[in-house]
């Protein structure tokens, strides 16, 4: 009796098995679309597939900012495509500095795992909401608005920042106005910034035009 | 003048026909992404892409539970993807029993065509709630949540069910249990059963690890 | 041992009790959103709005179009909202007819459960998809496209439709220009239809203007 | 030292490059799915895709309704991919006509830019919502709705339509009846017009069935 | 026989009334939710409340950066709430600036309808996307991404900008730093501006901290 | 001059002040919505209300199941409210076990901040997909799965999970089943568990029925 049961549900099962997304490894050699990634066959994906150690190491903050952010996005964790989700790794030496970002395309939850992390964001109409965080708090970033995160004075961070989408984008202020082809003269023109500062900056940062 | 107006919109339609997507007919051969298939080009597309007979039969229910599960899902039923809807036709002989299971992707609304029909879900916050349908009555089941039904014991009973999603995955919890290659001892020690009472189940229901 | 279990999961499960939102029943009392009504508080909530039997009996179909329609919208069936799922029931004497119609805010899902119906819709292409459905049979209508349900001349016809949101809205050809208040001149001129013609079915179908 | 923020920031930004996704520009050579067309490789993206001049002239409205509608659509315009807005443009003669129509996939805002135009749509309750808009003037018209655009007598108008989708669709109500084909008996049945006025109809428009 | 169907109808009509939902005018004095704001009753809506006329005149541009932008968010047009769509206008002077900005929830369409527009964005991959954009021209901003419209010096310009979100938002990059209170230190901190340069730009825009 | 853009600008951002909604903090006094509940007026909003320090100390364990879960859903943390995320705190002593559960309503993103920790969830195709997760690791679980964490027999753990809704909802089987009023006849035919069994679990549990 019980062996019918077996035959009928895997006779059911056999039949879905085919079109079941419960999930969607991002292929990541096909061409993504507006919803993200095709996905990988079922059959092909493995435990593998929905775990990422890519973020288990502190990285090197050796460097101006003294700090890090090492994403996790669909494109180094092919297991979050289609699930809204993706996380970054935050490193922070003492006083290493996040500088001004947003996420253009996710909101963000931040989680302090480790020291102290001055966080805040602008809003739209111009307020900053900041806060000094310790180690096992969370903050909030609304999607799209400039927000930082800076470590502080006395010693290393760490946090994990999590976003609403897969492929949450981020665009640095400094980077986008002076590691880019912004012309001198557009920059000047939209920011108010005096153009001798444009220039002295991109000759820092590598831009351009 | 008249010629006019044909000239004039069969312009306008040509040129626009090429990207009208009122439809998109699933092509199952291509791989699926996170919001479904790619879609067959529309000349492609017959009325019969819109249509689906496999639920028009009964199905075999002589077996173990009395029932049986037909799903219309994309998988079956092309013309479902992106609509955000899809089907399955519910057998049931007399004392019939849909084991507890879920729907992880979609809300799911059950149409009751015949007999009579015990259903009812568990909530989050453990409550139960449960009804005897009559024909033509409709009971929702919200995503995700662990539910059930039975017909009456004095006869067959038939229903259909409707998703919120062309894709609505199917989880029974037996099968998950003791259908699956989930180990005894990790069963054991996330539902607090007995391992014994666990390795008796999987040897029925086919279960391996 | 297992009381312990028992306190610790009841405080994790009473403060989340406050929020949890597996469902949320239509306060129709309150004003609705974008995304529907505020819920019904959860403590409110029994099993009998998650289940509607208003579309349990046949509909009179002694009418001129030997028809009926009745809706399971969120309107009647409050436990829908938010679900994106709502239902309608279709009830067709011989040859009866449902005429030329939308659903401006849903696909539609039609489940024939008695006799026969030719069912069709026309794309942005001007291309008619039609089918003469028989019992069992499914077919999709896309979101906002023209579409009709005739039963055979011989018998009458049961049929139940699906829709992609708890509100999907309907809108009868003949009564948007004929039953309401669009300005005789204004249907002649966008419609090319003889103003005559319009006045006649106006007069019929209680227009003004 | 301003050196190796170069190297830290360029390292971090190129890993993430290969996956931001902050647009997705249309590859219309590939097949579309439900969320629209996979991406054109960044890499390949200038800023003409983003970009769409097919609007910038006058169409000619020497026609039956003394109009016209250009769409910049997905299919035309392939930088809108994935970022929920379209347009078109509309030219319309001394008393030129829109003929009443619908938009399955989208809500539609209006923005006259020359003219008057008497523009209105019919609601799923029958009433006509309608208004002479003059020059800067802007109209919604909700997803799916029958609605017109008339210019004034005496002097030509133009406008801009935008919708919530890169593919809004158009079903114009006169062509989905009179110029596709819809069986005459069936178009009868369904919209209680008479026979012989619409084989007229479709004689004019070129209809079939 | 035909006062039948209107009884029949007026029926149904009546029934679906209560509860459809073609659109959803914002009641702005209650509280607006995640999707927006409540809906006002049906029968309390009007034509003119799908339409505004707040956009029709040229707004004052004899200030410093010889433009301005005038919104048509739902706000200001209740019409727009739940239709993912709103606008606003764009007056540019000779020359004329629309400074460096995000629409942190919603991607942008722009309409040139007079004169030459300097128009361009820069991505999360640092690339500046720029074109000098004419009359009838359209181009699109993807959401979140820093962009400026810049009139030719030669003369005015107008435009309309559309919005995929009834509230895009706006995140005027120089306010967000020099007219908020944005603490000094802090800004230095995370943009690498000289503090003396941030205190001057905050004391000409009124920015604190 | 300068003044002259203090005066525009404010004259704007004042206007589009009332309707910006850059965020949602909820309002937890009013009933709530299928998208979550209505915002609290923004001048009232302060950084507060962005942040949350209930995660930052450990939770209790010295229960049956050596672990506890907090969370940091709307409930508890109304920043989060229409952000599409949420967070929660996992402590596992020694060989503590999170049953096996589901969020119906989210996916999930696991963050191992401290020991090892052994995932898995269990597919609709009755596949277990399981890890053993090291400090930093990440792990994700598709929305409706039954999954489970447990702590390595040597020492502690720590984890944050995040979710892709603001709401997720918990579903534990054990207690859907046993602390609920399931009624034991009906948990017996619809799970082919022992009815005596489910007694002695509901007598430990706390379950009715």
């Amino acid at each position: 009796m019980f062996l019918q049961i077996v035959f009928l549900l895997s006779f059911l099962l056999s039949t879905s098995h085919a079109t079941v997304q419960d999930f969607c490894v991002a292929d990541l050699k096909s061409a993504d679309g507006p919803a993200g990634y095709p996905c990988v066959a079922p059959a092909k994906v493995t435990s593998d597939d929905f775990v990422f150690a890519g973020l288990s190491e502190a990285a090197n903050v050796t460097n101006i900012i003294n700090a890090a952010v090492s994403p996790a996005f669909v494109g180094q964790f092919p297991g979050v495509n289609g699930l809204d989700l993706s996380a970054a790794r935050l490193d922070l030496g003492p006083a290493g500095v996040i500088p001004l970002h947003t996420h253009p395309g996710a909101n963000e939850l931040l989680i302090v795992t480790q020291g102290h992390i001055l966080a805040g964001f602008v809003s739209s109409s111009n307020v900053v909401y900041q806060k000094l965080l310790k180690r096992g708090e969370l903050m909030v970033f609304p999607q799209g608005l400039l927000h930082f995160q800076i470590a502080s004075h006395k010693r290393k961070a760490l946090a994990f920042a999590v976003f609403s989408s897969a492929n949450p984008g981020l665009q640095i202020l400094d980077f986008a106005l002076f590691a880019s082809n912004f012309s001198t003269p557009l920059i000047a023109q939209t920011t108010f910034l005096d153009p001798d500062l444009v220039k002295k900056l991109k000759s820092v940062l590598g831009g351009s035009g």
